[in-house]
């Protein structure tokens, strides 16, 4: 069973990153680009077959090590 | 318009981050883990109505600056 989570960082933290890359686009020549944020993709494979199982492990990761919940939320769906 | 870009590392392309994901996930206790990739995740918010404009820009957005094609995979979905 594999897990996609996405963690973004929560509206009204600064992202400087994601400034970064609007400003690159910009000097790239795309207009019309209103705000740019980037966050993380983090793909976990899980030996796991029962999907409620999956959930609260997957759901323990991201609150223990894989997001920073102060400033970040994460979400997840679980494909076979 | 917005896009969610997800850019992830080639298959066969080593993963150092999400190798040390995965070693801190097995040190923290979390059994069951196959492996964990790590790519990009980023929003995009275009003044653009057009799907159809909006889904080259982003596509030229990913190749000259977001994904590195040589390493990553790139894809995007548009939402309202």
């Amino acid at each position: 069973m594999k897990a996609k989570i996405h963690i973004t960082l929560k509206s009204g933290v600064l992202d400087p990153q994601g400034k970064a890359v609007e400003h690159a686009l910009a000097a790239l020549g795309f207009g019309g680009v209103d705000s740019v944020r980037q966050g993380k993709y983090i793909e976990v494979d899980l030996a796991e077959s029962n999907p409620e199982t999956a959930r609260s492990k997957i759901d323990a990761m991201c609150r223990q090590l894989l997001a920073n919940t102060v400033i970040e939320n994460y979400a997840f769906d679980l494909v076979e």
